[in-house]
Parts: structure tokens; sequence; C-alpha cells
């Protein structure tokens, strides 16, 4: 069955996405020793304005911390 | 209370999911025997790109298999 | 594609669950002209305390109202 | 460890954004006595056409009731 | 419309459960200038075995660090 | 950011579950260059009765299949 959801801040590339969903394939059917096919992954991605923590936005993040990663958070 | 999210292949008409979110209230309230008004359905919509089965994305399957129809997927 | 979520209170037998399951799929797949084989639905129940409107719990609602149906909320 | 979805009629301001999450997060710590840096807030906007209540999408209530406040439903 | 779904690790009381859903239901009402009539909230409980940070799960780092609030997490 | 809700047939041990989310958190990492630590999953575990594919839950499944291993529907 795996289903699995994966919240990202928006910006990656489609084959990031592509590659990172590969990854978790392989690494589920390994881990959990079921088949490949049998893991459906879903990604939703979310605006620097659409993810916070303790309050504080992803767009004020980047913002006061230029020159770090911003995907870091 | 029943509250439903349901994950959709981008690009289904808005009489599209008019239709498929009456269907699914009358089926829940039918079989749950609750009145239709308690009934909610929050829609996300993924791109070719945002979801996968094995690691293949929705996108590489519907090139690769243009002759089907790609939301059987 | 499509994955469903349905979140209800806690209580349904597997019957009605059952019986809740079959009628979406095949609600979903008629609307959406799609197989019903690639209609995925997960349940998720939820404890009379863990749901609210507008911060009255469903237990809450419950005890004030017991002549109602309680799923009705 | 809080992790928090918020389903969202799209159309509110950046600035309304970032002020839910705010108050969210405050109110989420104090109420668990939790550290505000530990509360995660996702968003997530459904146009109108992917919300229902009872099979009636939120565009054809709002078109019924233009008189109203539409992101009260 | 707000619907809220709130991730929080096991162990909470009906209390502090019924506390954080009327706080939260309020800083949202504020904050958006809807009735709280609309927020609807579920909460879902995950186990310490079901949660992870890095790969390190919330009982590992339970394990370690017994001198901490586990739920600061 | 990555946070993930990963959702499982119910029966796995604390062990499995530890594993793949190790095996995840190290697959995320790598493959979308954050660290580590950056990565949150949370599981959801749904019970034979609370899982269906075309309307076939996966207890009448397990049932008709008793030869096969339940986990790779």
């Amino acid at each position: 069955m795996p289903i699995i959801e994966m919240h990202l801040a928006a910006g990656r590339t489609t084959e990031q996405k592509r590659r990172v969903m590969v990854a978790m394939s392989q690494a589920v059917a390994t881990a959990l020793e079921v088949s490949p096919s049998t893991v459906r992954i879903l990604i939703t991605e979310h605006g620097d304005d659409e993810f916070s923590v303790g309050g504080v936005t992803l767009a004020e993040r980047n913002a006061a911390k230029q020159n770090e990663k911003p995907q870091e958070l």
C-alpha cells in the first residue's frame, strides 16, 4: 500500500522531483520488503508564504538569511 | 463529519470536478445514513511530475503509453 | 490516480466502512470515467475529542444533544 | 511536534496568511505548553471548484449568495 | 472553510486537546475574520515510533533525552 | 522543509517503521541536497477495513489471497 504525501517548498525542478520520487520508492521498497510498484508518492508544493515555523514564514526566513540555502528550512 | 480529501491528476474541468463531488456526496450520505450537508470534499490536483508509482512519474508513464488514457494510472 | 482520504468519527462498523468505500469507488469511477481499480481510499477515524467545529468538540456536542444522531455533525 | 495542515479557500493575501499562521502558532504553543519554534504550519489553497459541502461547490454557493462573504462557507 | 488537520505526538489528555482546539478556532476566526463556526479541526495522534526528524524517531529522542520535555521535539 | 506523511497498512513492527524512516530520510536528503535534520516523517497506520482498491478492502483481498504477502497490495 505505501501511499506517501510529500510537502515541499515550491521551486524544485521536474528532474529534482523525479529524482526524489525514485530514491524514496527504492528506499521504501527495500526497507519494507515490498515491490516498488506498490509505492505511490504525491508531491504538494507550498509557496514561501504558505509554510511557517514558529509563526515565521519561509518568505521571512529567506529574506533574513539570504546567504543560506532556503530549502534547508 | 465526513471530511474527504481527493487527490487527482491535474486537468479535469470544473464540470468534471463538480460532477464527481456531487456523486461522492450522495454515495457517502446514502452509505453512512447521514445528511449530504455534513459531507465536505476538498480536491487537490497534482501535476504529472508530482505523482509516481514505483518511482515512475505520471509524465513518464503518459509519454511511454500515448495510446492509453493517462488518467487510468 | 484518484487517491482519497476520508476522515470519519470513530465508531462505524467494518461493514459500514466497506459499504461506503464500495459506493465511493463506483461514484468516482463513473463520474470521472476511470476504472474502479484506479480508485484508492484510506479511512482515518477520529475520536470524539479529536474533532471540533468552532472549538466545540464532537464529545461536547454529543453530550449536549443526546437526542440527535451524533454522526450528523 | 505539532504539524498543522490548513486548507483554505484561495484568495487570501500574503499578509492574511502570515497573520493567521502567527496567531495559530501562538495559540498552539500556549495551549499545549510547547515552544512556538516546534509548531510547523502548511497552508494548501483550494479553488472555488475544489471544495464542496453536500455536493454544492464554493463557486455555486458564491454565485447564489453574492451578498454574503464567500469565505464564511 | 478553514479545515485544519493537526498532527500531535500521542499522549495529550482530552482536556489538552479541547483547549488547543478552542484556542486555534479563536485564533483562526480572528485572524481571517470568519465566524468560528466555520472552523473545523481534526487531530491525528502519532505514536513515538511513528514520527521522526532526520530518521531519529521520537522514541529514540525521548530515550536519549530523558530530562527534556518529549513533546518539545 | 520536507514534511512527509506515509500511510501504511497496520502491522509493521517498531523496528520496521524505524528502518523505513531512516531509509527515507537519507533518500530525501541526498536527492534534494538538504540536511537530513530538515526531513520530518509522520506514519499513519490503517486497519485492513480502512483501505480499499476499487472498493475491495485490504481485509477482503487478504482473505481471498492467503498465500500472498498481504502488504504487497
